[in-house]
């Protein structure tokens, strides 16, 4: 199986809601899904789900649905949710600490394994097992492509700045900021308050 | 201006980026701004922004652009960010002690003011100026009708109910379980996860 970029972006973000309906079904021992189940379990479309998963090649069988743990193991292969991935973490505040103590991460194989921060009031306190590490001694080359950033606002593009040039590729955003786009590089943007804005819009109108 | 319910999500779940970049903006006292600006602080194309303007009437000026200021004010009006609204929150774990500290909600006008979990060490406690209050003591009838919910995903549907129950019609949920649709009630789902896993997809494409 060949990936592509072409896969529409949507395509993949909807991939994780469908692993982790998934991850559910075979919990409770359901050994085999309709699309139609998934549909009213996740909220897309059962048309939708089966367009999503024609971009990966051949799944489930005619008039008869998916074997839950086949195509599991399938969704969790083309997201590479099958191996552990290592998570760099910058900022110990609040919502860092929370996040490191977070165990849904762990559910999908992702650990955070560094925690970093400028604070001296902060740096060698622990947060579960880690230590807190001064973001001066951040290695200049980062052996983890993943990290996760919860700084203040205006040292986001700073600590931005130091993780690309340790080879970090892929950031996860908690800031509020928005990071430059940078060639090679990706980062999503988690706005909390955004969401909270969508629900306010939506509520208007019940 | 009406609101429509047919105004397309993805056009929705954009309003709070241009509010935030109009914000940054008027920070900054640029006092005029471009759609192709927008465009480049926000990565949403300048014809993307201006056709979801367009769902609410006219803005702008013909090859001139916004006022920022006046535009700021339009989408705060749209999204009712322009008055006050009150948050309750259940689950006083890490991700809601961070949550109540989240300054990011402050300055979008929500105010998360009370503070509920089921665990007897917690109750009475503080977070910041807010006392955690008993579950059982939630109130019949709540007079927000906002939450915020980071139970532990088995008791999430029960504090659902219960906020139904109650009134609450609007619920953003970081429990990374889904949440039964009810009619009258719209629900808002953040999977933290979900975004490591979407980012690691395109970390392997790079």
């Amino acid at each position: 199986m060949k990936k592509s970029a072409k896969i529409p972006q949507p395509t993949i973000v909807r991939l994780p809601m469908y692993f982790r309906c998934l991850v559910e079904l075979k919990k409770n021992g359901q050994k085999l899904i309709s699309s139609e189940e998934i549909a009213s379990k996740t909220g897309i479309k059962s048309s939708q789900f089966r367009k999503d998963l024609s971009y990966f090649g051949g799944f489930g069988i005619q008039g008869y649905g998916y074997k839950t743990d086949e195509l599991l193991k399938k969704i969790a292969h083309i997201m590479k949710l099958d191996r552990r991935h290592s998570v760099v973490l910058i900022g110990a505040g609040n919502l860092g600490k929370a996040l490191i103590k977070y165990p849904g991460f762990g559910h999908w194989n992702f650990y955070i394994e560094k925690v970093y921060d400028n604070d001296p009031k902060k740096i060698g306190k622990k947060i579960g097992s880690l230590t807190i590490q001064d973001i001066n001694e951040f290695p200049k080359k980062c052996s983890t492509p993943l990290a996760i950033v919860t700084v203040r606002p205006e040292s986001t593009q700073q600590v931005v700045d130091l993780l690309r040039k340790a080879g970090v590729k892929a950031i996860l955003n908690f800031t509020g900021t928005k990071i430059n786009a940078v060639k090679g590089s990706i980062v999503r943007q988690v706005d909390l308050t955004n969401e909270l804005a969508v629900l306010l819009y939506y509520l208007e109108l019940k």
